[in-house]
């Protein structure tokens, strides 16, 4: 129960954490069987921001840091930072200063259960961060906590090393054993999609494309003018 | 008790649907008594998102989105989804094949008291929707439902065929048989603002305009330095 | 407890009021010990939205606006309505007329604790509004409440001439004995700031430059690979 | 859409409403087809409240309680006082001395979607009610409102008539016209029950009860140790 | 800015004290012209709870009861502890043994905008307290804070000395300079509602004894069969 | 990512349980550095509650009890249980049926991150619940999911086997391997308490026994008259 920093995990391939990254929030969700969301609670500081990287985990006091700091002494270029807290906080534990630290260090985004600010700055710099609150509330420098364990962010379970993806939907968590399982199941879904709009676009029904009228039938639901 | 698909429904005439939504929301609400808002948890995807059209209500089981499509087969040019939910969600039960499907139909917008998703692409097809949550959590189709039933959605009461007005401000519903009635009270107030609007830009105070320094004075309102 | 308008109210310097608007709400928020901000469920309605100036404190019933009509009849050029309600309320207290009201009299931004409406024409007016909900909802002109009174708005307690800055992060407040000592800690902060933002940008840790490996050390958080 | 007080409404036969009380609020919502439920945000002042009777719906101004006391001019006894705001609040619009008044003209019980106060009180005379808050904040007497008009209570619509039943689980309607309807599905509902209880007290399990290792199976579930 | 522990505070006459106690939170909001209360999110740990003191004000970092356990060194018999965090926090700030420490002191009770644990152990002491949560999340004692400055609680401006009366219904403050206006305000107040529960349950309606026919007929209200 | 009910799983020695339980939820949830603890949200059906079990997790479809009724076919007397779903749910997804079959099968209590109905029976029939919600809503039986996996339920990671512990104060979750380092933390913890409860009941204060005046000191907190 020791708090500490764990310098080296081992992260996906960056061409495949790439992949799911054009893939979209929507789509490596339903491709893998529609776990690893975070709660919808969590949103985009600026409606572009779009990130996919590999999750160093940081588990902060409400109100404190610290850890955060601890975080960026250990990231590799391309890392997401994924930032929980032992008890529910809003307090904007994270600004401008943080983030030019994490450009500076290749840090690719920030997902936090928790405030944000100096967000107009942020914006500015293209930094894209998923957070449950804005808030200029300030933090202290001075609680423990740790780096690269598992934790829970917004109600999904994250393990160092995880492959993140954010977009305008919200953020999802891919574990790092099924990313190549799940960019199978993302570019089939993909491929079907891509026929499904066409026919969709046509003007074809989803009732006939996906077989519903049966469904509908066997539901009991009746059709009537 | 039946679940049921109703294809016919009476529609108002598309002129008064258009001056109704050439009004907006915070006026036609203002025109029928205060009555008909939806919940101000119901938000925009987009800041210019501006609808109105006809109710074609539907009636969904929480995160399944089998009725949605059953919908998109009884709509007009021009009428608008309010989709609501037997117990509450914020599922993504609509997204973008969806909307896309909408637009080959000529469905005008979607009111949904539950999630969407692929809210980027969306924006980009300039398909208005309303909602009260953003979520990559997908649905089932699966579960029974009813289409063009009366529906209670975001705490106002919508039948099939009323009118929708949705703009920044929110949403409104005006029954069918009021939208005559309605009208010539948003007309007049229109008019009224206009005038109001004048002696404001130009100085007056609300107190005087409105004689509003009397209500004070017998509300026993006392003024001092 | 008789309801009452109060006329004339301290204001502090307007060059101050300036230099605490160029410090922005973080900022100042630290620079006073980090206190006297709002709840971060105050959002401006458009995210450029940035003010500082002088509060005219509102005590309105929910619902109810007529004592901001009042309000407007005892402003100067520069100063900020803050208005809060008797009980909660998400009612849209405030619209465009007033908007051109405020504008019409010099005011420089409102705050208020319930919900606004007509935000498509306040954002075209540009005039800065931060509320905790966007709401069609209209209200009445009949009930008492009280203008420059004391009040608490969102968490904070304001007084009358207090220093209201409002900014993306959320809004702050000065008490105005305080806003010369604040600014001298803002500047302080701000110059610090500068140079901390160089040296992170070069790459330095902020572990390194806020000397915290001697706190992870004391609090006993261990590394390791 | 005059505010109006109606004075005459047909209500449900007084036995068919025992027995619907009888059954309690999660039986009679599965019998009428998991509909008319009250969100789950409307909670008993005391748990042992339990109540069936006939809806006088009232529309309220939020923070004002003038149509409750016009409401009890046109009670009969075994009423059930449903009251739903123009606007949110949780003020607490009903205490003792409308619960005495409630009392003395035989009016069975309230569900308000708002606040209630003096709940020591209540709970001693015995009155049930539900209602989404419990809150001090007293209310003025002088906006205008309707009684004896559909309306929307915590997300279900409300007919005047219409059968309310309320117990610990919560409140549900049953509209007039399906009470004998409903009625049944509930008996017949009740008599399974009762059989399937005595399976599952002797330890039989739900998924041999219910066929549902055929379920399970389909939906691609898989046992193993 | 300094944080600051106050010792010695005025307090109003405990007789008084007695009397605002006894006119129960409703009465003593209403006597006052609706102000004070605290937000009906503060909750009574168990129903009995009843309360009347003097307050002793704290402000705590969030997450840490270090200066709750500095107030209890400047408190006398018969004071209430009314605590605010600086940022939001449901963490569980006060348990049984800072409960047993109170009642060695004569603390009458607590108010608090956090959360509270031990609740079974401070049922069975019969301590009361109001609190917006209950957590079993532990808290530090390193932060600092002040004692017996004014705060914001849940809303509410509470400054050192005032009454604070807590039941059911939930918490009002009373500003000590107000404590005797109030009780005369009280008095009548309670001596009308006699006179009007007499007549209530003697079946006389609300809107015959408190005129309120006329107020319905001004305001266009109209009855009908 | 099959969907999969495991049969069997490793569980902590039923005395160490009974120990843990006896420690309760505050002394566990310190007694293991503050970690384990879930949402406040997650409160008894009725305050006597009190359990500690092995935990046997359930994924369910929200709205779909499917998962209970197998997980019930796997559990053994002495279990918890612990029930989270794919996307938010309030909806009733466990009633009386459910908690007769428990108490035939040994099941010694449920923690659901959902609603519950029939909370008057489970409290006659002494079922201990903790749950987000009371809702009469019922549920599908149709929706695939899993058993004894790891789950998120309401913030806290659980897996198999893990002991939870649930009194007044919430639910706490202890990992199996962990089990016997709490013990041993938790006796320690219980037994300074034991010693400090003695001395804060003879008045001694908590600034004196926690060494706190010099923590002030450093603070820079200052005592003033």
């Amino acid at each position: 129960m020791t708090p500490t920093i764990v310098r080296t995990i081992a992260r996906a391939d960056p061409g495949d954490i790439r992949r799911l990254g054009a893939a979209g929030v929507a789509t490596v969700h339903e491709a893998q069987g529609q776990r690893g969301l975070l709660r919808p609670s969590m949103r985009p500081v600026f409606p572009a921001a779009r990130v996919a990287g590999s999750a160093v985990t940081v588990l902060c006091a409400p109100g404190d840091n610290l850890m955060i700091h601890a975080a960026i002494a250990v990231v590799q270029p391309g890392d997401v930072l994924v930032v929980s807290t032992t008890s529910e906080s809003t307090d904007g534990m994270f600004g401008e200063l943080l983030a030019e630290s994490c450009l500076a260090h290749g840090v690719a985004g920030l997902v936090i259960e928790a405030g944000v600010r100096d967000t107009a700055e942020m914006t500015a710099l293209g930094f894209p961060v998923w957070s449950k609150a804005i808030s200029a509330q300030g933090t202290s420098k001075t609680q423990p906590g740790s780096v690269n364990v598992p934790i829970v962010c917004a109600g999904a379970a994250v393990s160092p090393g995880d492959v993140i993806v954010g977009d305008a939907d919200g953020v999802v968590v891919v574990p790092r054993e099924s990313v190549a399982a799940v960019i199978v199941a993302a570019d089939q879904r993909l491929a079907k999609e891509e026929r499904t709009r066409a026919r969709l676009k046509a003007g074809e029904l989803g009732v006939d494309i996906y077989g519903l009228r049966d469904v509908l039938a066997q539901r009991g639901v009746i059709w009537r003018d």
